[in-house]
C-alpha cells in the first residue's frame, strides 16, 4: 500500500478505480442530468409533415406568379385545413387553404401567404404578391431527418435534450447507472444530532454534510448510523454497506488506539490502495477496494468535519462523477487575487477556505478565518477552496491563485445580461 | 397592458410581481439548497467542551515547567479519559490521563501532549519537553460560541450550512416556501409523447422541456396536459391551475383563429400585464395575473419548443429563482468571441444558440445551424444563449458578445487544478 502520496498520484489512483457504472433503461421524464449511454437516432423525421409556420393561406406559387400590387390575382377558398387533422383533398389550380399554425400543409400547395396579406373579397381571395418557395412552410424533416443520429452517447440529458426525445416519442433511455453510497461514522463520542450531549458527547454532522455532498450530485446514500469503537461494531456495518458501490466512512482511520477502521478492512480481505495524502486538511485519508468480485470501493475519511468534507470534495465527488458518466469531474475553477498574505510549511498541498468577492474585473480570495480542521465555519463563510500548492511556502498579498468554485450561487448572474 | 415592449421592462415587470415566496420550516435534512428565512443562533458552544485534538496524555503545564530533553520529568497515568466520556475525577499534581481524540479534557489539565513525546515507564510517563499553554487542545466555543448567530438570513444551504445545523443540533429550519408551478400546453394538433401521430399531429415536447427547467430549479411540476383549442376546455384546465403559485402554460397566445388563450384570461378576471416582448425567438409572450386574492402569475409562453424554452430561461426562470429567496437570479454568464458573422434586423433582442469552445484562455461561441424556432437542435446542440442586442444589426467574427451558460457541464473543470 502507498503511503504519504502527493494529490495528483491519489485522485490519478482513484479514477483508475472508478470506471464509468453501466448502463440501465429509465424513463425519460425522469432522466434529468443523466449521461447517455446510447446514441439516440430518430425515429421519424421532425417536424413528421410539411406543416404551416403561420396562420394564413396555402396556395400553389404556379397561381400568382404574375401578382403584384396593381394586378392582384384572385383565388377561390376550398376548405380549411385545422391544426391536427389533414387536409380534406389537394388542392387544385385556383384555390387556396386556409391554414392554421403547426397544420399539415395540402397536397397539391407549395406555399403559405400570411393572413395579413391577404384581402377576403366575397368566397375568395385576393393576393398582390407572390410568394417565394416555400415561403411559410416548415418542411418535414426540417429539425430531425429519420434515422439520423440526434444525441451522441455520453451527452448530459437536459431540458432540451428531453424535449427532443419527447419530440421523437422516446419514453426510456439507457443512461449510466448511479452509484449507490453508503455512509456511516465511528466514535464512541458521537451521537445523532437529536441525540443527549451529556457525559462529553458531540452532535455527528459528518453524515449530514457528506449525505447533503451526495445530494448535490443527484444521489440519495444510503445512511448505516454510527458505529461504536470496537471491530465487531465496525465489521457489522461494513458488511452492511457491501451491497453499495461505494462506502464512505468518516473518523477511524489514523493511529490511535482505537482506530480500527484499517485493520477491519484487513480482515474483510479488502485491498487498501493508499493511505496518508499530501494535503491538509485532510492527510489521513484511506482508499480501498472491498472483497468481493466488484466489490464496493471505500474511502475513509478523517473525522474533523473540515477534513471530511474537503477530502470528499477532491476525492470522492470526481470519482462519483466518473461511474456517473461525467468527463469533467471537477468543479468549476477560477484564478483569484490574494487579499492577504498566506504562509505554511512546504510538502503539503493546502486548501484554503476562502470567501469570494468581484471587484472590477477580478476576483479577490479573502481566507475565512481559523483554518484548524475542526472549525467547520471555516467552510459554511467559503465560496471556494483555495489551492496553496504543496511546495510553495509563501502566497503574497495580491498573488493570483487557482480557487475550486464550492458555492454554485456565486457563479450565479446578478444581471441578466440584457 | 404594455405590448411589444423591450427585454429588460418585461424582466422588470414579472420581477416587480414575484416577491419571495413566505418561510415554511422544513426537516434540516431535506433543506438541501434552500434559502434560510431566519437567522440562525447558537444554542450552545461548538465544541461544547474543552477536548483533546490528538490521542496522547491530558497533563497540567506547572508540573512541566522545567522538562527538556536532558532534564525528563515524570507523571503518574492516573487514569483514561475515553470519547464520549467525562474524567472520572480531576487531574491532580504530578498525574497525567491518557486521553483519546475528541475527548473532553480532565479539570485540572491544561495541555496535550502527543503520545509520540511521551515514553511509557512502567506505570508511569517521561516526558522531555514542556507543552505550550492550551497545547493540542481544542477549546469549547472555538468553532462557534452559544447565542452567536451562526448562518444568516439569507444564506443558502449547502452541504456545510448542513453539517453546521447536525452540530448545533438544529433539526428544522426555516426556509423560503417552493413556488407550486403548474404547466400545460394547448392545440387540438398535440398528443402526448407516447400517442398516435396518424392524422397530421404532433407529439408535445414543451411539457417536457419545461418541466425539466423546473426540476432544475429543484421544482416538481404539476402537468395539467393539453388543452384542446375551445374557450371551455381551455377555461377548465386554467381554473385546475389556479391553486399553483406560477402557471406556465405554451402555444395559443397569439393573434390567429384559435388563440383563445388572452380572451380566457379576460374571461378569468386576470390582469394582462404585458403582451409581447421585443426578442428572438420569444415575441408572443403573455404575463398576467390570475384574480383571487394572491392568485398565481401567469406565463403564456410561445408554443415553438425554441421559443418556449427560451422564455422560460429569460423570465420564467427569474421569476422562480426570486420566488425561492435566491439573490442572485440568473445563469452564469461569460464574454464569449464570435467565430463567425451574425446578422440581424434592428429593434429585438435576439438570442443565439451557441456551443461554445475554450481556446487559450478565451471562449468561442459558434451558432448551432438552423436558428428556426422550431428547430429544437439547435438547443440540444448549445451550451448558451449569446445575446444579439436589440439595435445591432451585425456582429462581426472575433467579436466578443455576453453567452448565458445553459450547460451546467460546459462550467465544470476537466482538470482539478492541482
Amino acid at each position: 500500500m502507498r503511503t504519504g502520496i502527493g494529490a495528483a498520484e491519489a485522485l490519478r489512483i482513484v479514477l483508475e478505480n472508478a470506471p464509468a457504472l453501466p448502463a440501465e433503461r429509465v424513463p425519460a421524464a425522469r432522466a434529468l442530468g443523466r449521461i447517455l449511454c446510447e446514441p439516440i437516432r430518430a425515429g421519424r423525421d421532425l417536424p413528421p409533415a410539411d406543416n404551416s409556420a403561420m396562420d394564413g393561406y396555402a396556395v400553389r406559387r404556379a397561381d400568382l406568379l404574375g401578382a403584384a400590387p396593381e394586378r392582384p390575382v384572385e383565388l377561390a377558398l376550398a376548405f380549411e385545413v385545422a391544426a391536427g387533422a389533414l387536409a380534406a383533398r389537394a388542392l387544385r389550380a385556383g384555390e387556396a387553404a386556409r391554414i392554421l399554425t403547426g397544420a399539415p400543409i395540402p397536397p397539391g400547395a407549395d406555399a403559405v401567404v400570411r393572413q395579413e396579406d391577404v384581402e377576403r373579397v366575397g368566397e375568395g381571395l385576393r393576393l398582390r404578391a407572390a410568394p417565394g418557395p416555400g415561403e411559410n412552410v416548415r418542411p418535414a424533416g426540417e429539425d430531425v431527418r429519420a434515422g439520423e443520429e440526434v444525441l451522441a452517447a455520453g451527452t448530459r440529458l437536459g431540458p432540451a435534450e428531453l424535449g427532443m426525445l419527447a419530440a421523437l416519442g422516446r419514453s426510456q433511455v439507457a443512461v449510466h447507472q448511479r452509484p449507490r453510497v453508503a455512509l456511516l461514522s465511528s466514535g464512541d463520542e458521537l451521537v445523532e444530532p437529536d441525540g443527549d450531549l451529556r457525559g462529553g458527547r458531540i452532535a455527528s454532522s459528518n453524515s449530514s454534510s457528506l449525505a447533503a455532498q451526495c445530494r448535490e450530485l443527484g444521489l440519495e446514500p444510503v445512511y448505516l448510523g454510527i458505529a461504536r469503537d470496537t471491530p465487531e461494531d465496525l465489521e457489522r456495518i461494513f458488511r452492511a454497506g457491501l451491497s453499495a458501490d461505494l462506502v464512505v466512512s468518516s473518523a477511524g482511520v489514523s493511529v490511535g488506539d482505537r482506530d480500527y477502521v484499517r485493520g477491519v478492512l484487513e480482515k474483510l480481505g479488502a485491498s487498501l490502495l493508499f493511505f496518508g495524502v499530501q494535503i491538509k486538511p485532510g492527510y489521513p485519508l484511506v482508499f480501498a477496494r472491498l472483497p468481493r468480485e466488484a466489490g464496493p470501493l471505500f474511502f475513509g475519511l478523517p473525522g474533523n468535519p473540515v477534513s471530511a468534507m474537503v477530502t470528499f470534495e477532491e476525492f470522492v465527488r470526481p470519482a462519483l462523477r466518473q461511474m456517473m458518466g461525467h468527463r469533467a469531474l471537477f468543479r468549476p475553477t477560477l484564478r483569484a487575487r490574494l487579499a492577504e498574505r498566506l504562509a505554511k510549511p512546504a510538502g503539503r498541498l493546502h486548501f484554503v477556505r476562502v470567501r469570494l468577492e468581484r471587484r472590477g474585473g477580478e476576483i479577490v480570495a479573502f481566507a475565512t478565518g481559523n483554518q484548524s480542521s475542526g472549525v467547520l465555519r471555516s467552510l459554511t463563510r467559503a465560496q471556494g477552496l483555495l489551492l496553496f500548492p504543496a511546495e510553495e511556502t509563501e502566497l503574497a498579498p495580491g498573488a493570483s491563485a487557482a480557487v475550486q468554485v464550492l458555492d454554485p450561487d456565486f457563479l450565479a448572474a446578478e444581471e441578466p445580461g440584457f
